[in-house]
């Protein structure tokens, strides 16, 4: 029988070494550390992030620096190190189980001399304690002879080339037990000023110690301990770290602080529980059971488990990267990806995770406003990518991948403003789906009000056609730079003025003093306000008689290709067409519409959808376009009543990086598509819908799936949905 | 007396830090290390550069990769390491001995726990044997205990945030004697691919050995010796080690020739006394005798030094970058700084570095080829800036350093085109001092002839004015970007043209063979010819009849500022006036003309030259403009009878790193100014003149030099110059 709770790899190919260190990527919410191994190799992408652990680069302008590294643990047969590299691999077998996050490697090797053993490796990363980290070896050897474990902290990491740790200082401290000191390492980033500090404890795990040594080496601070090898009997050590940086302490206080909790740190076995048993408690919110589809199934659990290890659980002044924090893709910056596409999972199933994701954008408010205010409108404008600071970090000028004479203009950072309607649009869903009326009224209603009013204030009045409009913009479908009144970005500006007029009315009920405090902080006169609602009234909306909507001005009057034409096909219709050929087609990157169809549903028609449906699918580049498409498409294929059609676009997302159907899973988890996979669960094949009623489902469940359950919290109350299809 | 062969630091200034690391580099013209310390400081800039070793980077192309470091040697009083920011520092001293390449240190120190030492460290790198590199340390404690020593390679370095680095292996050998084994460590450049390994070993330099270590950290591997501390007797360590890259072996060969070279190393004493007498060749045919003026003569020694230890005398495919091997500035690339204000020392005291130098650019022919064709034009056209490929590596655009929206494009590697004449003329010094005919006939013509060939080609024909022309260069004097027809570029191109046909002129008639077959490769038609005699006799030169010759193309008209009014000043006019503004006026930041009527001296008379100096000297910003200005300044106030205007230059020239008189002499040694110093004196204050017939002097010392004496090259032979003041 299948293990549907286990990611498995059974033999190591080289070539697939950084997709597969972003497959077995495990965190706990603080930090992830890639599946780079415990020995390390010269081309591997060994990383560990911390979350909010920035650094200044150039270009990408700051990024999320890879932390001091936690996890080097070698092993030497006598005097041989264990390597993949030499000698001869007989078996090996890498599984991550993620139902606790633990990553285990068995391997048999037999060295360059001879010398044959099995080693198994674990780790993980305390879910229950967030700033411990724990790996162990255990060596089954076939000789007699030495079993030497180095363990070590070290702090030269770089980010791909960019170096951003500086040692500060290392030293020993008494251990509680055993020979061996516990060995700190305390390093700072260049320009952000981070302190981290690390301490590890290394104890034997079994069998005859022989010898143990403490090598001061500067920013490589290493234990050893030699063990006798006696065939056929295990031997093993324990690694157990505890890591800080001056986010969370004082710079004064880190040293002691790690140093103290790896002395009190529990051995395996009870971290494990602790971990095991707080892994049970977020897998009871958030699992989905998928039965007749057994692929389906453990991918749908990987992607929630790269959710959950990348969700921050303790933190308000952190977001979840595009990339999560499992690779140095997009460093780290959150996007739109953030409230669209991760939200709902976590607003659904754990609304403590979600209100610390929007209290980040609640508390990057100033920066925002500073970016209004810097482009000559009012309100808050949220950057296009967003880092420690909630200024805008979007690159500007990248050099030209073939030309260095050339730079190419990034201008999303100045014209994919679709984003602070997004924000507004999560804040709202959150507190409908959770009723958590203290957070809207301390918080939420400022998002959605600050975002209304820089929404009036950048609307461009059109006096010849009488209509409020958006021009030179980017939507969703990247494909199409520097159009005009793109349909999603017109109809949510809208939506967020109607939602801050509904909000304030509803705040001035609610919460009165609130409501005039703020009607003070944020100038809401009641001309504004007039002024609001002449632009809702008079925005330039697109929609024709059928329904169908123009996704841009003069979108309809553009080459009409034939995508279906073109399969089978390995390439994107941007490098088909080229960049500027392919703003020249209707061909669609992800398709704007429906996806505004899809979030805005109460305010479309079913026959509304199908109309634009009809007309948006066909054109849109479903296989080589944008990873955030498939499981929106899901969703909305499902609502049209085709789950067959949904499955296919589903399973596309669900795979998206356990096989690295874009090539590029090396550079970490397409987080919006591994978080939008519940979505298309819950909202697709379930057909979640939440009402002012209570919730409603309408399954749509696709060929061969004889089960489908999953759980939701409803204000405040957990839900559970159990569905099979009809006659089974 | 003062010791005129010593630059002495009497305290240590950590805001000076940086600076005084360039002041005390040491080198051997295969590498060179900064004077940081051996201990390690966590804001320091170490770096040793060896020749050739670049590896890629963003915006400025390549680099020089701040190499492994060999130099770490940490002590310890007991437990307590040694840290001139801990404890109390009571004396310190530093001593770079120009006459040997030794660096000295002496620290009184007691430590935090109150244990006192006077700490003596030494180190060189061995001109005799450029792979090996030796530093000791002395202890002279006053407790009893224990000082301990730890040498260690480290090959997690990086240049100011970007790491090249990759380690490929480590491990330990049999030493010849001594408890501990020899080190190695094995890396390799990212994406250049150049391998580096160094080994080292550890021996007691005196006292009784307690123990000793030998620790395998990852990419940290370190030695240890615990020595018996006794009150009042000296202790000490002695750390050697040998390097090796790609560049000079088989991959394979690398560890252990560094292995088998360490391992024969002889002992310190022995190997200084060969370092000795190799530097004392060099200071006999390079030191510049100044008496009367002791500043002068240790800052002229100062700069000389700097230039000995950058020189590459084993290596013809590398050049000595604008700041030679000393710091991260202009990233090792090289310029016209070699070839105007570097070679004529080399060229004269050293010929076969100068034509090591002239050799690279020969290698590199190809790529300028390249750059030619790149452009629609013929011949060899030279990168602006040039690294290890001779392509060019001058930054196309860099950031904003305020607004990171705005790039600033860098014009110099498209239009500073004189450096291909710059080469031209250094080849054809190069020769007209050595008589090198052999050379001459097998590689420099063809420099000569094919950058003739390129300055024809780039010629644009005015046919309104029946001139040829070079619209849109830069000059030298790079305050004026975009200009057309600069006198110096075009009176150079003419130059290169004119001697090219002279030399194939002789050549056909002293190496018929080769001629005939530069001629086929070069493609050096009879109509070619007479091209070139076309651009020559009508080539657009601005010369007036007074012999005032402008700069460029309506440089008279541009506004003219009254430099003297604005003192005292301590900003560069750029920074005045902007960019912008400056280009508009006439102040230079380097007198093009003046430098022209200086190289090219035997053409202009001394009235000429007096006209154009009473011009453009008053228009000139000596103090803040370029660094390379004062010491070819210095040379034509003397031409022009002001010694003591000269001296001013001179001493700005010779004082520039020592002084850090511009504030950036932290990023390296100004190889030009220091180099160009060495101009002044023999061309300047001795007034040297080569003729046909052989060699003058002209005696113009200034005011209180009571000798001025040098060595020079003329024609394979050592001549002497020993000049006093009259009446002396």
């Amino acid at each position: 029988m299948t293990d549907l709770w286990t990611v498995t790899e059974t033999a190591f190919d080289p070539k697939r070494q950084h997709h597969k260190e972003t497959v077995f990527t495990i965190g706990n919410g603080y930090l992830s550390t890639r599946g780079a191994f415990e020995e390390g190799y010269p081309r591997d992408r060994r990383a560990t992030f911390i979350h909010g652990v920035f650094d200044a680069v150039p270009i990408v302008v700051t990024e999320l620096a890879n932390a001091p590294d936690w996890l080097p643990l070698a092993v030497f047969l006598d005097d041989e190190r264990f390597s993949l590299d030499t000698g001869v691999v007989e078996s090996f077998e890498r599984r991550l189980d993620l139902r606790n996050g633990v990553l285990a490697r068995t391997v048999r090797w037999r060295s360059p001399g001879g010398r044959g053993a099995t080693l198994v490796f674990e780790r993980f990363v305390s879910l229950a304690d967030e700033h411990l980290a724990y790996v162990r070896c255990t060596v089954t050897p076939d000789f007699a002879g030495v079993v030497e474990f180095r363990a070590a902290l070290h702090g030269a990491m770089d980010n791909e080339g960019v170096a951003h740790w500086q040692r500060v200082g290392q030293g020993a401290h008494p251990a509680p037990s055993g020979p061996l000191p516990i060995a700190a390492l305390h390093c700072q980033t260049r320009t952000s000023g981070i302190g981290w500090a690390g301490a590890m404890h290394l104890v034997a795990g079994g069998g005859r110690r022989l010898a143990s040594e403490w090598w001061d080496a500067d920013n490589a601070p290493t234990l050893t301990l030699k063990m006798k090898a006696v065939p056929g009997k295990p031997v093993g050590a324990e690694k157990r770290v505890a890591q800080w940086t001056t986010r969370d302490l004082p710079e004064a206080e880190l040293v002691a602080t790690a140093v103290t909790r790896v002395a009190e740190a529990p051995a395996w076995k009870d971290a494990f529980k602790a971990n095991a048993a707080a892994w049970a408690i977020e897998w009871a919110r958030t699992d989905v059971v998928i039965e007749g589809d057994d692929e389906a199934q453990i991918a749908m659990r990987f992607n929630l488990f790269q959710m959950l290890i990348a969700a921050p659980r303790h933190d308000d002044r952190v977001n979840i990267g595009a990339k999560t924090l499992s690779g140095f893709g997009y460093r780290g910056h959150a996007f739109w990806d953030t409230e669209i596409f991760m939200l709902p999972l976590f607003t659904y199933t754990a609304p403590e995770i979600a209100r610390n994701l929007l209290n980040y954008r609640y508390n990057n408010l100033p920066a925002a406003r500073e970016k209004a205010r810097g482009n000559g409108v009012e309100g808050a404008q949220f950057p296009w990518e967003s880092a420690d600071t909630g200024e805008e970090v979007t690159p500007t000028w990248v050099p030209h991948f073939a030309d260095r004479n050339k730079l190419v203009r990034i201008w999303t950072g100045d014209i994919e403003i679709h984003i602070s309607a997004d924000i507004a649009y999560a804040a709202h869903q959150y507190w409908r789906a959770t009723g958590d009326d203290a957070w809207y009224i301390a918080k939420g209603v400022e998002l959605i009000l600050d975002t209304a009013k820089f929404w009036a204030s950048r609307a461009e009045w059109n006096a010849a056609d009488e209509r409020y409009e958006y021009r030179d913009v980017i939507g969703p479908d990247e494909y199409h730079e520097h159009v005009d009144n793109n349909a999603y970005t017109n109809r949510f500006a809208q939506w967020n003025l109607e939602t801050a007029l509904e909000t304030l009315a509803w705040l001035r009920a609610r919460a009165p003093e609130r409501a005039a405090q703020l009607t003070v902080q944020l100038d809401l006169t009641a001309d504004r306000l007039a002024h609001w609602r002449d632009v809702i009234d008079r925005m330039h909306l697109h929609v024709s008689e059928t329904g169908l909507i123009e996704q841009f001005d003069g979108y309809f009057a553009r080459q009409d290709v034939d995508l279906a034409a073109l399969e089978p096909r390995t390439r994107s219709a941007q490098e088909i067409f080229g960049i500027e050929g392919c703003n020249e087609t209707q061909v669609l990157k992800q398709p704007d519409v429906l996806m505004l169809q899809y979030l805005l549903q109460d305010h479309y028609t079913e026959d509304q959808i199908r109309t634009n449906y009809g007309y948006y699918n066909p054109r849109t580049d479903h296989t080589y376009g944008s990873s955030l498409g498939p499981s929106i498409q899901a969703i909305v294929a499902c609502m049209m009543g085709y789950p067959d059609d949904a499955y296919e676009h589903f399973i596309r997302a669900v795979r998206a990086d356990l096989r690295d159907v874009r090539g590029n899973a090396g550079d970490g988890i397409h987080g919006a598509s591994a978080a939008g996979t519940w979505q298309a669960v819950a909202f697709g094949f379930g057909g979640l819908r939440i009402t002012p009623e209570g919730w409603t489902v309408t399954p749509r469940l696709p060929k061969g799936w004889t089960r489908l359950a999953f759980s939701f919290m409803h204000r405040g109350m957990p839900q559970q949905v159990d569905l099979r299809p009809e006659g089974a």
